[in-house]
């Protein structure tokens, strides 16, 4: 019995490549031509092409977004946030992107492990319990927690992609939790 | 100074109508002709047309589906999953919605408070147990929860229904909580 | 099968007005005679006389007082330490007290869904904090805390108010949670 | 400076005997008479008349009943939810009440610090497990947790009792930690 | 049936004092010798050798030290760190020894109870809150907490002490709460 | 400035080789020659003679130990319950030790992201369930919890060894914690 018969990689029914419409398939083949491979949340989201074309559609417009917030430290905010919850997959996989993106090897596990204690300056420290705040207490958030952002020169336009970040993955985790997701083995040792 | 003045419905700018790509002031139209007003999440999701657009691909593909798991019962999900979150904006808006759809008038504001002394059956008390776990501690979802659910003849397509109504609406929540978004005053009073 | 069959107001055994002692009928009249129907709790406390004297001499000393903190205000209190422990009557029945003291009909969702974004004034806002500071964790009570309402203008007499009202409603929560008591329908409506 | 002006009893003003109404300097008379001292909760609920009567009217009610739960076992319900509360004044107090009711000397600390440990009958165990559940989320309370208490012979009336009881003392311990109350001395080293 | 037989002192074997090595007999001699009786701790340990004189040794190394952070003071942070993990025989014998070192009988139960309202010097309130922070949520410990200590003159050697102290009650209350380990009665009087 | 400079291994003072005991000495010789560095928990602890010799005694009485728990399986235990404290060294610098102990190069992530989804044995999540019981509220293990590791046909001793090493890294993740303990850039990598 080979590797992916014991351990499948999700609890729900993964569809056949040929089963899917023409632009998942689309997706699957480019990010394959990408990454060198294909990322496991691409084949469990897939037999539901509305739900990952919308989920697609919003991750794009948060995390491929140019700006004052670097893409790794977009990385960081999914990072942190997804451990909170205890997300598997999108510790796993996004610790990777997070490692290649900073070019720093050992980040992502620090700030999965307790962010407070992480090689973080103190503007992604604000960003990061910001973050953490969207995603344990949201309905506690204030304008004092938005002043202490603008004291690192945030505009309203940057603190709305921390907390949508948060917000997104405070979705994207529970699905990959319902599920009990697997990352791909390729996640864990990039950029180390 | 008057009651919008007072109370804007958003931490964030808020666009007007004309500055708002034309799909988007379609569907606002839309729902202005069918409910008779708009709701305040269109306006205060409108200056992010990506999300947006995002935003409700996903929610129609979950609140919109027709199947065994009702509209109604739908829309109970998010009211108890809101509740947890504590957003003031779902728990008023959705609460509406399923005074409306279940055709009951007191249901909403049971199952926010305690939905476990609600009127529900059993099966429903069972979905909403489901997606409360979902929303508070996806990571300990486990086979034993899935089986609980079936025992009441659940699908796995239900069972993810279920999941991925209270996983969107897990970022919902934060997204309102983090605008302090503001019902509209037309949803308190709707189907009582 | 007509709906008190269906949906018993108590867990436990509910007497019969001629069952009660002449003080406890004369109040029953009275409230009837009021506010046009019994509330529930009358009847479900209704079999243990002496218990049912001495809550309501206590609600009374504390909810009917006069004083710089209003009657509305008071309602406020009960019903945000009422939903901090998720209490369906008080949240229900004290609501629609809320609503027609405070003549605002769309304060009592917003406190009982999260205060913290309820129209309040900065008065009210340290008011509620307080109480639900003694709801959920008295023991940490300070010195402080008691300067941040005299800041506010609170003499010691309104300190213990606040305290001694969300201290009452933490017993009068978990009794009508114990018994999983049903309020009336007439509440859901009144005041809206 | 003597030890009271150190370590006042509350931190709200506290009447002289003189200045209380006949009925309070009566029960004041009273306890002195029985007890040798005036347990300090006399004192500083007396400045509020018509609370201290309902307060201890109540109290007779639930702690001076006869019954198949003895006045050693209500004790002990006090000490357990007490103790979940933080509350100095209930623990000590009640401490000193239950080593004298139940003549075991050790046995206030041991249900104080974890009472899953302490020298009881299972039938008082699972009095004081329903008791702590109605003192720290009494909105899950459910037809299984009377089912438990069912199956130790208990009836309807005792299941009463117990929630009751920690009702009123999750009110009590309120009010003590709202004042900051002190035991007198006294009861620390009653009944060892 | 005895006492001890219907008691007994641990959930797991206990060895009969021939069996231990000659250095364990020689310290249970030495502690019956000093206080009058062998703490149960002693008996329960003493089956696993390398573990007993490992766990005295870091104990004497932290309990027994001299310095600005008295002996009595020591005490208080176990008192409070155990109280915190609920932890029976830890409360009771280090409450025994609080109260002999302070020579304060009231001191080891209000601590126990709830620290912040018990007759402490504000240094003694720091060291407390400090040593409960390491006990419950170490990862979120500062600079900004060390900053607090030293406004109250205190040294890098004695923050580690106090934090040294929670640690090692952390694993003491654990092995005693693992073992259900039954404080000596003698304990529950001592300097009272 | 280099690497060490702008991040110092831990809050307090580090000392010097020279500055330590002879036997300390040796052993910082003998893992520097065994692990080819120095992991910096040796350095830190090292200021305080006493306390790291009883600290690597009560270590090699419970991580070296022989028997039906395997030492990967310790160190795996030893991964869950500091990943609950958020302890960054003992999750990472063990981490490495379970990866190469297992010959398993992700098993040490999953542990520490949600141990619940990890590959492991039925046998062996009935282990870290308990580890982590202790961890998190040991005072309410129970009879059932070690019939439930009986079932697994573990014995006395090996259920305390299970518990023993949950304890003994309540201790480290909490000194570790103190001190912002920082792992060897070594331990990242190791066993992958």
């Amino acid at each position: 019995m080979d590797h992916a018969t014991r351990h499948p990689i999700s609890r729900f029914p993964v569809p056949a490549l040929d089963e899917l419409p023409e632009d998942i398939r689309a997706r699957i083949a480019a990010v394959q031509e990408k990454a060198g491979f294909v990322p496991n949340v691409f084949w469990v989201l897939a037999h539901r092409p509305d739900e990952i074309r919308a989920f697609f559609a919003y991750h794009d417009a948060l995390m491929e977004k140019p700006g004052p917030i670097t893409k790794a430290e977009r990385e960081m905010i999914v990072v942190a946030t997804s451990a909170v919850n205890h997300c598997h997959y999108c510790v796993i996989a996004h610790g990777a992107i997070l490692r290649i993106r900073a070019k720093q090897p050992r980040l992502a596990d620090q700030v999965a492990i307790n962010y407070l204690n992480a090689d973080l300056t103190p503007r992604q420290q604000a960003m990061l319990a910001f973050g953490v705040k969207v995603a344990e207490r949201s309905h506690e958030v204030n304008d004092a927690d938005l002043a202490a952002l603008r004291a690192h020169g945030m505009t309203d336009d940057e603190i709305w992609d921390i907390g949508a970040i948060a917000a997104l993955f405070a979705l994207s985790n529970r699905m990959a939790n319902l599920m009990a997701l697997r990352p791909n083995d390729e996640f864990y040792v990039m950029g180390r």
